[in-house]
Formats: C-alpha cells, structure tokens, sequence
C-alpha cells in the first residue's frame, strides 16, 4: 500500500550492491543451494525439537494452565507442480497454540510483471529459492507471538535474506531488552552496521500505516544480502537461526507460568487481528508465496488460531 | 494479485462506455453529487430501521437464541482531514452479531500514481465520492452473511457502482434462489443485460484465488456505470439499494429459529476466515478507502466480529 520512503532506500541501497556482485559458475552455485538448504532443513529439526521441549516442560510443570496434548509437530510435506516443494511442520499445543515452522525449495519462473521487481530477473525469469519460516502464536496473552524467517534466492543474481521479530499482547520492558541484546550480540559479530540497520529495517516493516502501529516490539530485518563473500553471507544467516533459540526461548520460558484473565484473553485476540492485518495487506512473504504459486496452506500457517475485531 | 482476465475485460468494456460521456456542467454535477448523498443517507436510514426490528424480533421470538441486548445502531461520524467524512452505524445484536452500515462523502487528490488508474483522473486527479456500505456478519451460521454497497463517484467523468453478495456459511438451495431472483427481477425492469452481466461480474469479483473458492453464492456487482442517462443510472443504483432489503431479510426470517450445533459454530468462523482474507488482499473498497486515506475504523468495519484458522 503507501510505501515508507526510508524502506524504500534502504531496499534499493541493499538491491544496488547485490546487483554490482558478479554472477557465479553453475557448479558452485548448485553447491550453495545445496548446502543453504540443507541448513534450513537441519534449523528445522533444531527448532521443532526445542519447541517440544518446551511445550512438555509447561505441560508438565504447569498442568492447570496448559492440559495434557497435542505436544508434537505434525509433518506434511507438499510438492509444487512447477518445481520443488517443501514441508510444514505444525503444533497445536497449549503453550505453543499454534505452531508452524515451514521448510520449502522451490523453482521456476516469475511471471513477466512480477519478474521486473526482482534484482536479476528481468534478463532470465528463472528463481529457486530455499528458506525456513516460522509464526509461533502463543495460548498465553504473557507469552509474545514470534516469527522467523531467513531464505536464500537466487535468479542470474543470488542473495540472503530473513529475520524474525517478536509481537507481545503485553509487553515487558526486560523481554524486549533481551531479545534486542541477544539480536545485538550475534550481529555485531559479523558487521558492526548490521544491528542498527536491520532493527531500523525490521521496524520500518512491521509496521501497520493504517493504524498507526507497530506490529509488535520489533528485532531484525534483512534482505538482498550479497556481499560478495557468499560464506561470510551464509554464516551470518546460520547464526540468526541459531540466534532465534537464544532470543525466544528464554522469554518463553520465563513467563510460561503468569496466569492470564478472560481480559487478557481477549486483548490477545484482538492483538492477533494486526497480525492478521499486516500479513494479509503487506507482508511480502505472503505476496511473493501467493504470486509464485506456493502452497498456501504453507503460506497462511502465519494466521492466528482465532482472532477477533471491533 | 492475480488478476481474473474476464475481470479485466468486463472493467476495461464498463470504462471505455464511460469514458466517451461527455462531461458535466459543474451546477448539474453538484446538484447530482447532493441528490446521491441524500439517497444514500435515507436508504441508510431504512436498512438500519430494517435490521432493528429484526433484531428486536429474533430476540421477541427466540429468546433462547437470542437473549436480549445490544438491539439498536449506534452512530459514529468521521470527518476526513483531507475534506469530507463520514457516518458509521455499528449494531452489535445477537442476530446481528456485527453490522456495520457507512455512509461517507469525500473529496480530495489522488496520488498521483493511483490517479492514472482511475477514470477521468489522469487530467485532474480531483474526486468525489458518496456511498453506503455495509457488511452483517451473523451470530447463527444458519443465517447467511451479507455485504451490499453502491457509490457515486466524480472525477472529470462520473459514474455510479455497487453491488451485494451473500455469504452462507450452510448455503440452502431455496435462499441462493430467492435472493438472485429478487436481484433478477430489479435488474429486469432496467436492462436484459445487466443481471447475466452483472452476476457474472460478481462471480468474478468475489472469488479467492488462493484458495480455489467462491466468497459465497454471489449477487451482482456493477462499477463505471454511466450510459449517458444520469436519472436512469441513479434510479437503477437506488433499485439495487432498495432490492437489498427484499433479497436479504426474508431470507434472515426464514432461517432465524434454526438451532445450530458447536460444531456449526466452529465452521462459521472458519468460514469467516476467507471472509477476512478476501477483504485484504483482494477487495478494491478496501484497497480504495486505505489509499485514499479513508476512515480504517469504518473501512475494517467489514471484518467479522471473531474468526478462525486452521
């Protein structure tokens, strides 16, 4: 819709130098496919295990909030008729009300219109992409919603991309400073720029203009990513997977075990409803998915259980 | 998204026709612009009075269905900062769990990259707008959900446009045949064209890509009406308001007293669910009242009181 004039430079910035890396031999790049997702795959099973894990640790340590059930992933995989496929993995737990953590591989080729707006497709529709994307909606309004993402895609041109940030219904001032250190930390390892550019990134995404409001507390944002050391690009993006356990987890954790009212119950659904706002109406994941004939049952895994509006 | 090609041959076929009318002296345009407002408010005025006493009699006739409260509209009005505003009247029943029936008459510029898409606002991206707009989503999923809408638009070219749809969560077959002969028969008296084309349009209109689905059973839909007659135009778009009433809420009394299971409550909200997707990623009114920086509170009214994701 309206577009962010500083989302939109920092785009263009990001898609000038990707555009500026020189393209790479057909053997080695078929090497990086492979290796990026097979990455995804294996941050897949690191996360499921995590979750479970931590479903049956509220289960268990706090029967009366969250009663026996539904504490593992289901898998269904899914093959896209033009090319490629991918997996979801879904819990509907109690803590964890609904869970899914996607794998897919997919190629083919844009549609004309569709090809001019991505970098290095306008001479060769041709994509692939691999990624791994995750929405946790949580049953407990003190536990935030999150969402993580991190892809590599590559046309005549290749890059990375993802991020993951985190939606309370009732923000902690401690949670929101933990997720940022953790984010913080792990950036600045790799670039000293990376933090201060992808939170201003991911807060100029999520961001709902329509109402005037931030989608939740924010975290990081990145796209395009091609500095032209593809192992320093890939490295970065395993440590944002790894990271994502790191900033989530503990939060989870901390406030599985606050009671909630029937108040704050339904503050949550009405919280959800943004969510379900900002994916339908701007979120480019879901655009790009639906464009490019994904699955969408996969795509819209990203809607909440339940949400509720005025 | 995805763009349905009839769809864009019956718009382009709508707006060529419109095009070639000349335009209107400024005295004649503005005592028109007056006399659509007007009609829209008074046609609010009986649809609110219409559905009260619905309410009132679900509640009279099915107390246990429909314990008492919430039975009357109430009014909110708006102002645009860019010039206009609007009225919303907004009935949470039990029946009715949520009504929202707009009124609004704007003005203002268009972008200048949405000008160029609309009519007559290539030369002077002016425009005025006058509507009512409304969407009842149901508490009993026995009970069709509806949307209706018609509007009055004037750049350097005017033209009226508008439409309504029913929305079954359990479509019964004698209700989708009552409420397209109504629409017949009004369409009938007008032009032998306008119901084939319009239903057709409609048929068109409301259908979620993505999902492979239909919104629901139809009704017609009309946009860049101008044949040249502003008094027929007018007295067809008044027609279709006052058809509204004929083709719904017979259907709304026969269907009333229908008790309904938990499970039939279930499938109402996920029914619901497309409802909410349709309208943000595919519906223009929405996509028009965002840009135009319309009222979000009265333009989201549409969305349903509560829905569900698998």
């Amino acid at each position: 819709m309206t577009l962010n004039p500083k989302l939109v430079r920092r785009t263009q910035e990001a898609i000038k130098m990707l555009e500026g890396q020189p393209t790479i031999a057909p053997e080695l790049l078929q090497e990086r496919k492979e290796k990026a997702a097979d990455w995804f795959r294996s941050l897949r099973d690191q996360i499921c295990n995590r979750f479970e894990a931590l479903e049956a640790q509220a289960q268990l340590t706090y029967p009366e909030l969250y009663p026996a059930g539904g504490q593992i992933f289901e898998r269904t995989p899914w093959d896209r008729p033009e090319g490629g496929g991918g997996e979801m993995s879904v819990m509907k737990g109690r803590l964890f009300e609904k869970v899914g953590v996607n794998i897919s591989t997919v190629w083919g080729s844009f549609a004309p219109q569709f090809a001019t707006k991505i970098p290095g497709a306008s001479e060769d529709p041709r994509f692939w992409a691999s990624g791994i994307s995750l929405v946790a909606h949580m049953g407990n309004p003190h536990v935030p919603a999150v969402h993580m993402n991190t892809r590599f895609i590559a046309t005549t041109k290749c890059w990375f991309g993802g991020g993951m940030d985190l939606t309370p219904c009732l923000p902690v001032e401690k949670d929101t400073i933990h997720f940022h250190q953790v984010l913080k930390n792990m950036c600045s390892q790799h670039d000293p720029s990376f933090y201060p550019d992808q939170k201003a990134w991911c807060d100029d995404y999520f961001y709902l203009p329509h109402r005037k409001e931030p989608r939740g507390i924010g975290g990081i944002f990145y796209d395009y990513l091609n500095r032209g050391n593809w192992d320093k690009d890939f490295a970065y993006t395993q440590d944002v997977g790894l990271a994502f356990l790191d900033a989530f987890c503990p939060i989870v954790e901390q406030n599985m075990g606050h009671l909630w009212t029937s108040d704050e119950a339904e503050t949550l659904q009405r919280k959800r409803s943004r969510y379900v706002e900002f994916n339908l109406i701007y979120d480019r994941g879901t655009e790009f998915g639906l464009k490019t004939g994904g699955n969408t049952e996969a795509i819209l895994m990203s809607m909440p259980p339940m949400a509720k509006w005025d």
